[in-house]
This record gives C-alpha cells, structure tokens and sequence, in this order.
C-alpha cells in the first residue's frame, strides 16, 4: 500500500488549505444552497460522489428533517442608514436558521436578539436556532457595548420554506463488502478547524483511496452534524452490520496535537488501530474514552445503532478558544496541520488494507534464518535491532490467531516494519497468509 | 426515596449521640443481661424488634454457645479497706467473663491477673477471656505501677451459669424478597466508637425504613460478635440465599473519614454501591481488601458462607489509639460524626432502593430533546452541563444492561443526579423501568 | 520438603565455584569434544546422567546438525615468530568453529579476521560462527591496533568433520509423570556467568533432588544452545504434554540482582510460583516481560511448542558489560551470588513440592481456634500477628479452588510460612488436601 509511482504527498497540506479557501465563504447551514455548493465543490475532486436529497417533513427515527433555510442578505441599520451589522462582512453575522423579518427597534428591543461573547470581546461567535424558530444577530461584544441608544432597521432577507436536506456519499468498492466508514460535517458556515478541516481532508482522501484497488470497501459521508447522520442511519438502518470500523472527522487544522476519541466499546479494532499509528507516529497526543456528546459519534455509537466508530482530531472541540467563532479561520488552521492529519488518515487507511493474520510455516522452534540471509552470522545486527526484533516477534506471535496490528502492539514495534518484515517472511515462504 | 412529608434529619446525630448515653453505662458481654438490657432499650425505638434466647450448651457449628455470664459488682481492697479497683467507676475493670472469685493475695500474685497498656498509661484497656476460665481486673498503667506491696482483698462477684445467648432482629418486608442485612454487635461495655455507634446508628435507620414501602426486605441483626454472628448463620443457614447485599456496621462515630471494607469477592453490589457513594460524597476516604480478620464480616466471609457483605465504618478497628480502651467514650464520638454515618448509611438504603434498569426506547440515534424542553435552543447549558450530560449518558447506556448505578459509574456522575434525570427521562417516556 | 538430616548448605556457593574453576578451561562449542568433556564433569556429580550422541547431518525440524568442530592449537605469529595471539592463553582468542588454516598473510589481510571491542579495549570479544565456514581470531582492542605492519603465520588447528552433537539429560522420576524441565546449555568457551554458572547451579540442584522423595518428575537439560534445544524438541516432540513447569538457568552468577523473564504466556505456573518467591525472597528484583529473543526460551516457548518455561536470571544477558568477553571470568561470578541463586532455584523447586490445594474441613464459619490452642486466649498475638493472619487466610481461601501459592500470593504472605500453617491446620484436622 506504498505510494503508487511517481506520486508524492509533498504539498497535500496546502493544497488542501486552498481548496478550505475556496469553500470558506458559503454560508452553509443543515439544510439549503450552502450544502449544496459545497458538495459540488467536493465533486469536483469525486466525480462519483452522490448528492442525495431528502425532502422536508420525512421522518427520521424521532426527528424529522426541517424545513429548508436560505438567506439572501442581513443587515441592522442605524436611524443615519448605515449598516452597523452586515451580514456580507461575515455570515456569522446572522444567527444560523434565523427567520426572516423586515422591522424597525429600539436598542433594548433589538439587544434580546444580539449574540456576543465577553470573554473574546473581537470574535464573532457562531450561534444556530435550528429547531426553535427565532432571529438574531451574533457580533464581536465590543462592537455589542458600543452600540448607541437609537432606532434601528433590522433585515433579514431568510427564507425557511419546504425543500430538502442535502448530503453527500461516496462508495469506494473493494474486494470483500467489509467497510469503513469515514463521516464529516458540512453544516458550519464559515469556520475552518470546525468544520471545514474536516470536509477538506476527506475530500482527498477519497481521491487518493479511488486511485488504488483496495481489500476493504471505504464509505465517505458528508453530512449535516445530527440530523445529517440521523437521516442516514435512518436510511441505511438495515446495513450497518457491514461496517467493521469508522472515523468521524472534525477539528484537524489547529497546530495542536493529536486526540483520539474512543468508540463505545473503548477496544474495538479502530480503537486498536488509530491508538497503535499515534504510538508509532506521535511524540504526544492525547486519548479521550468515549463520552456521549461531541459531533455524530454520538449517532453511530447510540445505543440501537453502537458501530465501531472513534473519532480522531486534533485538538478537541470546545478544548481550543476559537472554537465556534470568527477566530476560527484560514489563519487558524495550518497546510502543516493539516498535511499531518492527512497522512495519519492516510496511514489509518494502508493499515486498514495491510493488516492480516499469518501462520508460521516452520511452528516448531525457530527456522534457521542464518542460511536465509535473515540473520548476520558473525555477531551484531544485519540491518538494525528493530529488524531482527520484529522477525522473531512475527515468527513467535503467527499462529494465526494474532494479526501483524496484535504483533506490532505486543512488540511494541512500528506496524510499518511489521508489515516490511512480514513480506520479507512471506517472500522467503517462512509464514503464509490466511 | 426523597425525605418522607415534614420529616429532616437535622439533628439527628445529637439523638443517636443522645441514645448512646443511655446504653454507654450497661456492663454487656456475649450473653447475659447487659446484652439484654441493651436490646430492650432498642425494642423502644423498634417494637417490632424480635428477641431471641439460644439456649446455652447448643451446637453452632464448629461452636458451643458458652454458659450465661452476670455480674453484680468487683473490686480490689488493700489492706486498710479501701477499694483500688472499683467495678462501679468503670465496667472495663472487670476482665470480661471472669469467673467469681474472693480471695486475699499478695501484689505478686494479684499482679498475674492485672491488665493495663503502658503505651497510653491514663486507658484502662478492655480484654475478655470468654472461652478460657479465668479471672482478671484491667486498670491504668499509671495505677498498676503504683499499687504498694500489700495484701489485697479481691472480690468478683459474678456468676458463669447454664443460661442463653440472647440477640435482637427485625425484618422490615418489602416488595421483594430480596433481603439486605445491617449486621452490629451488642456485647461490649462501655465503649462507644467500637461498639455502641453500630447499634444506635442501625436503630435509628431501621426505624427510618420502617416508616416507608420498600422494594427490598431489610434485615436487621444486633448480635453479639462472632458466636452470635455464628449462632444466627447457623440458625438461618438454608435461608442465605435470599441476602444480596449488607454491611456490618461499627466503628461509626470517631471524627475520622469513611473506611470501606470490601466483601470477600470485592466487586460485589455493595462494594460498587457503597464506593460510589463514597466517592459522590466525601472528600476523602480508604477502601481496605477484603481480609478474613476485622468483625462479623469473618463469619459472613467465610468459605461456607460466602455472603456479599462488607463493612463501612469510620476509622477502622485497630487503627484508633482509642480502640478497645476505656478512653473510647462518649466525648471520643460526635454527635457530627455519627450524623454523617447514618446519611451515608441512609444514602446506601436510598440507592439500593433506586437503582433499576431502563431501556431507551428511542434506541436508534439520540431522540430530539429539544422538541421536549430538554435541551437548550441557543447555546449554553439549560441547567447546568451536569444535568446535559447526565441525560446524554443515561440514554446512551439504557440498553437493559446497565443500571443506574452502572451509569454514574461509568460517567463518573453524582447517582442522585442519575436518579433525578433518569426519571425526567422516564416522566418524558423517552425511557422505562424494565 | 525441608533439608534432610544433617544436611545444610552452607558453603555450596563455595563448591560450585570449585566446581565451575575446573570447567573453565575445557573449549566448548556447540558440537565436539569440549561439550563431552564437560558432560563427563556433570556425570560424576550425577551418575545417572544420560549422555546423547546426535550424528551429524540430522535433521531436526527446519535445521541440520551440522558437522562436529574439534580444535588443538591454533596461533598468530609475527615474521620473527614470535606467537602474537595464543589459543593455549584464552579459548576465546579463535573465532568458535573457526575452519582450518594455515598460511601467511600481511596484516591487511589478516585484519579481515581480527575481531576486537572498542568499548572495552582489554577485553578479548567471544564471536562464533557456526553456520557460515569461516575463520577468524579475536583479540583485545589495545592489542589490535598495536600490530605493527608485518607478514605474520596464521595456524588454525581444527576440524569440522562428521559426528555427532552432545548432550546431556537426567530424568527424575516422581510420583506422578507431571515433569518440571531444568535446562541450560553447555556450548560456551570459558566464560563463567554466561554460561557456566547454569550447568554447574543446575548440576547441584540435581544432585540435591535426586536424593528426596518427589510428587513430580524433574528433567535436566544440559545442552548446546539453540541447536541442542531443537535437537531435543524434535527428538521428545511427542512428549511435551507432560511439561507442567520450567526454567532456563544461565547467568546466575554475577553480583547483581535477580530478573525473571516470563514464559510467554506471562500467567503460567512458573510464572506465579517464581514471582512469589522472589517477592518472598528478595527486596529488590526485575520482572521482564516474555520476548523472542534471548536463549532456549525462544524454542520452548515458539509458536508450535508453546510450553510454559520462563528464566530466571541474575543480571540478564546483553544488559552486563562483561558478557560474551573474557571479562566473564572466575573473579566476575561470586561464590555468594551462586549460592543465593542456587537456594533460589531450590526454594522453586520446593514451592512445586510444597503447593497444594486444601479443603476447609469447617467452611460454614471459623472454626474455633482457641479451644485448639491456635488462638490466643487474652487479646495480644500468640506468636507473630503474621502466625494469626496465615491461619485465617488459609481456613478462608481454603474451598479447594485456591492453592497455597494463591492463598501466598492473595494475602501477601510468605509462601513458606502459609505452607507451615497449613501443616499445622491439616494436623488439627481442620483442612484436608484435595
């Protein structure tokens, strides 16, 4: 599963940071236009991704998909004409699924509509209002305190009317039907670490995983957060027993390190995985157990659903201050950080496909490696320590019973020279498949 | 379980403190009329409590309960008339289970048969010699050492005849047969923290039980240490089965924090039940292993035996200066102290009487909380994140599998909390009680 | 299972050393006329010694027996020849298994076939090759990059030719098959801890077992390492099923610590009993965790032999300077190291004698002890507190699912002192052996 020829990662960070440029702007919500434009950016990158549409009032398990929001303008005026809120200066501007209204206030009145955060007194915070009708405006709590005692004229040019929820899926087929799900949100207006880090990543992910002929079948979604996943898990209820492991992706531009949070049952085989290749890869990350809040993690591990699903970010959501605000941009996130989180998806993925079970063909004592060429015949090591180590630990542990990821974590070796060792012992008939 | 109508325990250490006054003067032992005395003032506060009379000579298994002791008075003359050692200053003088004697010795001799304790030398220290004939007195180490050369007149004026061994026991009968045993002990003299704190601290929570319904039978033995815990087991020895939880109560009123001895299994219900409650409720706390010395937990512990019962005490036996000395009274306990014990006590009452099993019946993905008033539609907590996340983590873990108990555990949440929003969620039919 | 009449082992130390000072000289490999003269040493500590001949060219699973290696002489001379390196001065000073040669070389060449240690530059380096014809000498660092330019005589006096490998074996039957395995190996030139200081601790542990009564078999292995493992795996394939038990003895002489490298199982009986016995015994110990690499481990614990066979060590292998040098001398093993490690190994040996599983004769409540004089009758401990609490452990954990070991290991109390109290139990007839 090495690079296929003449292909390299070098500069996949920013491509991918120009591609989070380019879908920054929208003004994406659970439903409407914004979703819309962004799966057809990603579609440029996956020709064969589904949009799928689900119209307004279907029902799915105790929720039912909401009418379908969109949003031309917004502005609060002062009594001198001038804008002192636009929403085309940024569409955190509006509360997200505001309702339209068209009316005149006095700053008391309108304050029980604005949205500010004290604490960051220039950030913009993110504030949604999906399921209980209202309007509002979310502005910096500096601009909030200097407001002056006047009228104002307040718009809001929203419409909330019956369409369809959006969403997207990509079906890469493999050899065997066995699955992974890799899911992300495309609910978030303009901020980059949550969410855009997300969409971003996979996006080139599955290009990558489309170019290569793989054991195992990959399934992206891109989705809205909650009712997205809901919608699909409505849909898909009757094949869940296919998927064999999964990740959610959110959060993976920040400069911070790694975090993992575990799937439900805390040991299942992407739990297993994702901890191993931090391990190996990772000077420093942080394990979180899994807790029935966050992004859809808490869907696919709810209790009539609980897939093997973990979710691996950087730093995690609520745990970095930007979160949900205007801070949260393009400068936030990093082509490194996220040419990082790439690779380690990527390195999930090849470990996916190279992880196998093998048998010892000489079980009884050690097989003379000398006269393979395995083994330096005068004293010290042939390659490095690492080297012979990972041999005998492959001879030991391949009874069958223990994959090359159990031998890696009981070694405590790199899976990447397991896997190297194990095709070495393959090729000299030493171990064979099964 | 809340508080019944009008009803506080505010003060109610001050009572059992107060209780304890009136048993602290009574010379009990493993039989006799001190133990009889004792269970008569308890009978006040339980009418219903049953008296049992075991005949001395019965077999109890590997035992023989022992002839009935009584005393009437003791003390020791010098040569002049004057008594140095009075039984009436302080039962512990008497050597517990002396024989009757009147005799004239010698210091010499008399010595033989004088206890003190040098390390505290103002305690006299309480010894027994129940099952060896023998005589004794017990006094400050300071008054040992200077006791003149004289001829002593030595007078114990008791009786060691064919008699009972007598206990208390009630049974409060709940929905279930399922049984829960408070076990203390009621045959040692005048010491407070080991032994009276046990049974008032049990007599004031039976009569608390007592006035509600409950869903589990509570048993309630006051016994004399080991032969009495022996002679009820044997007793009752085809009707164990029926027990699924208890804890012997004693040293329970020292200003000391909580201990826990777990049962012989060590993760049994009322080793997860009591740790938790401890953990919800004190700052601080020792959890002791199982061990096959300590009190009744021996008898109950044994491998014939096997009950899932453990011990919560305050500063455990042995690890107080105090302990079985004559500086173990009424102002060594606090009413404080006591009153913490009987909440955690009651507490563990409430939570075995609250913790039951639900299934989520809206087990496919999260059921729409906000639609119901359960969630926040803008932002932040709606109470606090305690109340969030305890609803999240009971609908999370309700698959019929795990107990409330199960979920505070795992979410590291108060159980009182659990309880509360488990039944909003109830209320809500978003779960129900299987 | 304590020492016999009259007997005692002070001084054994002492005579192994002896033992160990006259088995330094002999020139071992691992085939030839060094491991036989070494055998015959054994023998006459132990008559019934078994001496196998293996011919060459065997096949024993995936290796050969390879030809038999003899040496007489071999040397380095300058041109005024004077002999440089001397075979008759230090047995290391040839490449083990080095093939004949005699010719004259200039150093250049003859630097090829020089092996020295930089980091140690006084010591001569111990370098074999076994499966790859070759010759060479090892020297020390300092005397290496003193030969001056020169042409110098190079003599190997040896022979590889068809024979035999040797080893040796010495069953001890017991009352039942179930067989504990002693092996060490007999294949290294004089070098003491690694590896003299196994056979000649074993040889004594031998000689001590083979004068007593045993419930189990033991066998001894003296073999040359690896291919003499293998060897009598492939030959006693059939057989392994008897193996309850065992160790690899090597490096038990030098001055540090004990380490216990676990089976690979990590939980198997050895395992247990001699981790125990190393808390019992010891304050201060390493606990290594099974690896596949290291000495005859590796065969008896490969996939398709898979027994349960640990080793226990002083300081092990790799991790002192001295190994596989001449530094591993006589003055490098101590007397006293030897003798703390053979009582080790006896106390080993005596724990599989001594372990048993018990019934508790009165499992309905404690027995009681006082009228059987095993409790004292006035408060206070009759011997040590540790008599008391031995007793109740053992009457508690005795319901015939836990061994002594286990009651050891679960009350933290020495395995020899609960051996004790259990004899004393089973003469009260209070617990039986099951």
């Amino acid at each position: 599963m090495a690079l296929l020829e003449n292909e390299s990662f070098d500069g996949i960070g920013k491509q991918i940071h120009e591609f989070m440029t380019n879908l920054y702007p929208i003004c994406r919500s659970i439903t409407g236009n914004g979703v819309r434009d962004s799966l057809k950016q990603i579609k440029q990158y996956l020709p064969n991704l589904e949009i799928h549409e689900v119209p307004s009032g279907s029902e799915v398990f105790d929720w039912k998909i909401p009418n379908e929001w969109n949003i031309k303008d917004a502005f609060v005026k002062n009594s001198l004409g001038e804008k002192v809120i636009d929403f085309n200066n940024s569409n955190l501007h509006v509360l997200n699924y505001s309702t339209p209204i068209h009316t005149k206030l006095h700053l008391d009145e309108l304050k029980k509509h604005l949205f500010s955060l004290e604490k960051y007194p220039d950030w913009i915070p993110y504030k949604t209002s999906y399921y209980d009708q209202n309007w509002g405006f979310c502005l910096s709590h500096n601009q909030l305190i200097n407001l002056p005692e006047d009228e104002y004229e307040v718009s809001i040019d929203s419409s909330l009317e019956s369409g369809s929820l959006t969403y997207g899926e990509l079906l890469l087929k493999g050899e065997t039907d066995d699955e992974v799900i890799f899911s992300t949100y495309v609910c978030h207006p303009s901020m980059c670490n949550d969410n855009l880090s997300g969409p971003t990543i996979l996006t080139y992910l599955a290009k990558e995983i489309s170019k290569r002929k793989t054991k195992l079948s990959y399934r992206f979604l891109f989705l809205p957060e909650t009712i997205g996943a809901i919608t699909w898990l409505s849909i898909n209820k009757n094949n869940l027993n296919k998927i064999k492991a999964g990740l959610v992706a959110t959060c993976l531009g920040d400069p911070g390190n790694f975090t993992y949070k575990k799937s439900k049952l805390g040991i299942s085989y992407i739990d297993k995985i994702t901890i191993k290749l931090l391990e190996d890869n990772s000077s420093d990350f942080k394990i979180e157990e899994f807790k029935p809040f966050g992004s859809d993690e808490r869907q696919y591990c709810s209790p009539g659903i609980n897939l093997p699903i973990g979710s691996l970010m950087k730093t995690m959501y609520y745990k970095f201050p930007e979160y949900h605000t205007s801070a949260d941009n393009l400068e936030f996130v990093t082509p490194k950080s996220l040419e990082s989180s790439f690779l380690m998806y990527y390195k999930i993925y090849e470990t996916l496909e190279d992880n196998d079970y093998y048998e010892n063909l000489n079980p009884m004592c050690e097989p003379q490696l000398g006269k393979r060429g395995l083994r330096n015949n005068i004293g010290g090591p042939k390659e490095t320590n690492n080297f012979q180590e990972s041999i005998d630990w492959i001879l030991n542990m391949s009874d069958g019973k223990n994959s090359l990821l159990d031998i890696a974590i009981k070694s405590n070796l790199n899976f990447e020279l397991i896997k190297k060792c194990a095709d070495i012992l393959e090729k000299n008939q030493l171990i064979k498949k099964i």
